[in-house]
């Protein structure tokens, strides 16, 4: 290839030769000329692209921002024309106009072979720099863009993920999980036995990525607890014996996919699935963490500590033993319960519940069926939420209408039991 | 679902029960609200659409046409902020502005199982409605962009056709194949046998479904007619002895996916992958039909008839037996060949070659090798060519090269015979 | 290889070069120097055996039986050390003096890459030079030991054929189908519709060779005739809609594979398959022909024109056009089925029933059910059995039992119906 | 099933209720009875056998040896007939006599699903019983016998092994590695990285039962030490640079299927398979452990200690520091390595070398390359051969060669450099 000669009368541009050499590329690439070794190109530039270090990599998003943003000029003068004639043809010339020349760029880039894994980690190294550099954003935009089209439902593929997968997949969920940390391989040949299920959707064109994945244990009854779920010498129990499917665990694998969201499609795919292999099971929960209630509490001091019903709760939680102090355990037990339904249901930022795993179960359909005292007894679980974990059940029936009551009502969908404890938690009158 | 109330004021719109009810579950799918039940939503829509015949498709794109496309007052309310403050928040404004709706849409439709055979099939109905219903271009446009983005070469995979793909698949083939049709399961047989290949791009959503296929003969010397290979009967060439590999057809499957390009991406990809398998292979040819040659005689016959060198051509042509007749076929190829290098090479049409087969395989980088007399003695390749045929050769080294001097400089690369022989065939001074 | 010297004293064999050689490979190979080089050694012996013809494979055979049969002197040695001692050693020793070399000759043989249908076909070949040879009857027996082994019903592959299935298998099923000829693609495109259904037993070792396979139609009553079957423009029927499962056509495939059975094993999979894929089903039943019948009126025709009941039978039948003429056919109705009833029920050779397909049917513990009129027109059908099909049907439940009855009594499990007209069909007293 | 009544007579048999009933199903299957149901009696029978202890495996074996051997009286009967009239069709009598009904048990036993797991499993209980057992071991020769038939090398799949997959088959790999055992996931994952091949033969049957594996490393120079190999902490070599495939484990994962060769073909199968792969590899050679030689050492103490040239290394070997004492270690690596070659070079049991890993080696055609110092420093490596290891080279056009004289000459292929010392090392003269 011969690379174009560079602009004149720019101003000289400080980069390394490397994220000249890719930058040269992407030009060529990007224009006519390039069509015809797209394919070629495009793995030179991703190759390049890998060995950058994290300055390269600013001065590659730089480069693209200058070089392949749409141009204000042709944009006016666009919009002028469809100002003053809206015909189909103006439109087209400015829709045209419009589109960031990046996304041509991203998409011949993806024509190498493996690029798609390699455009999703390029984003995820962008998002990583965006707070330094929040003049990117649109490029991060355009790149979701692009996986919004790309990652598309009709086109990822639901996998059962079990003991005959292959090691190299398995390994990504041992690395990937997030919600309750897997501790190498005979917890996760656990979490895989006969009385558990374990789905991930998969891109035809990353068939070694998980995209999402959700990890169910299939039980008689709905469970309270997760560490009994996730003790690797638990006895295996008779899946055909279960009554209920917990889904214990969801997992958004790919950072660099941010705001393309999938784990709804995934709950109502696996719900679908499971009735059909599973006719008996007759409940479809999760058991899920509230990751901001204790941050809530202390940010909600001042009310609850001039609360009667409340005396003396702060002290308690800072004691670190009283798990173990059943006096202590069960005061505390009667005073975060109703205070968790408040939370939960009642407590607002910006006319939303406070709680992000709540949002989304919530914006889900599902509702609020429980809240489990003890359920997380991990460092984690105690420091975010004082060990409470709830409940959260899937009714397929219910799902759109619980959607829609939350979108446009700010409904939380909950129990008789937490809605009344909800209003038993509120602050006393004249608080 | 609770479809939304038909829209106050507005006139009434004659549109058929199925569709009406299509186009409600359209507005449901398109908004927030359809979020959680795409897929469902989608399903049914693109299976009340199969039962449309041609009048309720036409109701349907119209009404597409009329609910989801942008509105022009946001776009220029929005076009009108960014001209006053290009900021990269007012480009995002006006970019979502002058999205139709109808992407998004159509991006949701592709949710149901197989949706997107069935995306692609709804293009080529209204391709076909388009000549009747210009106005409609836009949404043909707007499909366009969705498969160009999701006909990526990275998500294609390049599939080998042979004996032992499935029946379902060699089907299509028999039934797609467009520039020597199959004659049946005998014929296919043959041109799967093992001096030959054919391959096909597919995508992971179409598994079933080739998007381009090629079929490939492999021989020793650079075949010059087609009908040996086609012959059912013809004896299996040892393939190690090949030195040759002739492209003798080369058929887009979905007239769906028209202008979004594939055919030059798999030649390229064919010839590698050949190179690979036989490393003795020195040539890598097409065998192609000349599709304009006559048309072009016909509309040159002015100055042809004056100049003396073709007396006697149109009269000898127009008569049925000269194949037959050894003095006036040898007469008439003295005559043609030169008129037919003139036609590839200097006769053009705005600018471009005028034949249609020639720019594709020019635009490649390909170049024009040989005319070959009697290549193509089948009615259609007499009555197209008077059975003229054409090697166009690829040589990957200097494909980048001839696709630059074709785009930029009109240069249609040729042999130095075929150079000749067309400045000879020129009109005589004067003409 | 240094090939062993010709064994000293022994009578020059007239052999052709190739079978020397051949012969040669097959003593190293056999001996303990072969072991290491089994592979290669077996596929040059195949590849030479395959270049033999008839009088080739006549030598090669000839003298396989000759240099590869047990020595009787060493088997008479052992059997007397046995009968003065009968211990395990005693014993051990005279199965080794029993067992033909030619066994473990064709397990190496067998070590080479594709050698399985090789040897199946060798067997085949060996099968059609026993009747001149009966001598070599032994070494068939062999093969067909070691094909017992191998095809193990254990080792078997169940698979579904259908248009799915890969052009190079279903051609097989074109080439092999034996009860009612394909005429073509479009006949076998039919034949695998959704109201079809078609399932083979495959060896691993031969993956594209089909051992047996069966055809289903899904009907709605039990069907009586074959022709509209076999139309390949009937329409295709709702398979949900289905009671009945009838097998109308099973074929062995491979020549080679005689006398080991895995019809009755095919049967019984494919009835519990169905079962499970279709609840709704409620008969399992074959439409079969009597392939017989005409063979044992000839042979019976002495009674039969003696008995006033069967008057003019025999001189309708020679009247061709018979079928035509309303009052004919119901004349031959009446007198055909009883017969026909009588020769399935009653008729016996060697105690066994006269009709091979009636024996392998009630082997298998089926029932007759119904005896159809008309059921097969074709120039075969008309031929065997004046056009009369039979139904078979397969009660899971009941098949150990008839199976029991069938071989230790002969009984012959019937409908009430046919056993009526068996016992009338019978001849009169005195006959 | 109805089960047979009790044999009258026979005296009354200790077994429990469910070996009883195993029993009586036994008969059922192995008589014609049994054909119909053969893959549900089987099924039953496996289910039984598997739910009992080792006491019930002893009633089970005992009855079988019991029930299903061959008659002496029929022996002796057909042998009679034989021996008056050695015709083919006493012979078939005689053999079919002589051939223990267990052999036909067996084969239809197999006939259920996942049976032959469960067979070659029961051959390994049965193994285990032998020693108190010996009069089963006819029973062992019948299993061993199909298992000949069965896992003929034509019916063997090569699989490579990799870290793509199922982590069911890896698991298989750590639990039976019998060379150098595996130390969990990440050790293995080390072994399988791309500078390592794995391959295993698999059956048809047992597609998750490895039959034999083999682990290979590919490095620059013939490797002289394990440990560096076994590190997961080593750093990935770049396999394009390779010249030397490195076999440093074998394992046959069966017990079951003790006596049925494996090893030799797979070895033989990944050299040529290596070499098409890297064709820049020289050098196929084992690393390979010498398990006699400290036994052996012991064994012949008396004439080593008499031979000045060995003075103190028995003091010294027993001295358990030496490793870490230069000079020590100086001493006696100067003192064993002419001793070891002398071992595996000249000293006999049975006329054939006394290393059992030699014998293996060398009857597959593998020369004796060199004798490496500290090779396999772990403790077994220490206590078995004070750290030496072997190479054995394979050279695919001497194998044969080797063997021949091997087997007929017992001679050692060796290099000169290790045949040299085997004489040095040979006991003084009077010695």
């Amino acid at each position: 290839v011969n690379l174009p000669p560079p602009k004149v009368g720019a101003p000289a541009r400080r980069m390394s030769r490397s994220v000249r050499k890719a930058l040269a590329l992407c030009h060529v690439l990007e224009s006519e000329r390039g069509e015809l070794s797209a394919t070629r190109l495009a793995a030179e530039v991703l190759s390049l692209y890998k060995g950058f270090d994290l300055a390269g990599q600013r001065e590659f998003f730089a480069a693209l921002m200058e070089d392949f943003s749409p141009s204000p000029k042709e944009i006016v003068s666009a919009a002028a024309d469809y100002a003053e004639q809206p015909t189909a043809k103006n439109l087209a010339v400015l829709q045209k106009a419009v589109e960031p020349p990046r996304r041509e760029l991203f998409r011949r880039l993806n024509m190498a072979p493996g690029a798609t894994v390699e455009l999703v980690q390029m984003r995820r190294q962008l998002l990583g720099q965006l707070k330094a550099n929040p003049e990117w954003e649109p490029m991060s935009e355009d790149l979701a863009y692009l996986f919004t089209s790309w990652f598309n439902r009709g086109f990822l593929e639901l996998r059962r993920i079990d003991w005959r997968t292959s090691a190299f997949v398995l390994e990504k969920l041992i690395e990937y999980e997030a919600v309750h940390a897997v501790q190498g391989w005979d917890d996760l040949r656990r979490r895989l036995a006969s009385d558990r299920r374990c789905y991930a959707f998969f891109h035809p064109a990353m068939p070694d990525e998980p995209v999402v994945f959700i990890e169910v244990a299939l039980t008689r009854g709905m469970a309270a607890a997760v560490q009994p779920l996730l003790d690797p010498a638990s006895a295996v129990f008779d899946s055909q014996q279960a009554d209920s499917a917990i889904f214990y665990s969801i997992t958004n694998c790919q950072d660099g996919l941010r705001g393309v969201a999938f784990g709804n499609l995934l709950i109502k795919q696996v719900v679908e699935d499971l009735q059909n292999e599973f006719p008996r099971l007759r409940k479809f929960a999760t058991l899920s963490p509230i990751p901001g209630f204790r941050d809530w509490l202390k940010t909600n001091r001042a009310w609850i500590e001039r609360d009667g019903r409340y005396e003396g709760l702060f002290a308690s939680l800072e004691y670190p033993l009283w798990p173990n102090d059943a006096a202590h355990a069960r005061r505390l037990e009667e005073q975060l319960i109703p205070l968790c339904a408040h939370y939960l249901v009642l407590a607002r930022a910006k006319g939303k519940p406070v709680d992000s795993v709540a949002r989304f179960h919530l914006r889900n359909g599902a509702r609020l069926e429980r809240i489990n005292w003890m359920g997380d007894t991990s460092v984690t679980g105690m420091r975010r939420s004082a060990g409470l974990m709830v409940n959260y059940v899937y009714r397929l029936e219910e799902l759109e209408r619980n959607h829609e009551a939350y979108r446009h009502e700010g409904k939380v969908s909950a129990s008789y039991d937490i809605d009344a404890m909800a209003r038993k938690g509120e602050p006393a009158t004249g608080a």
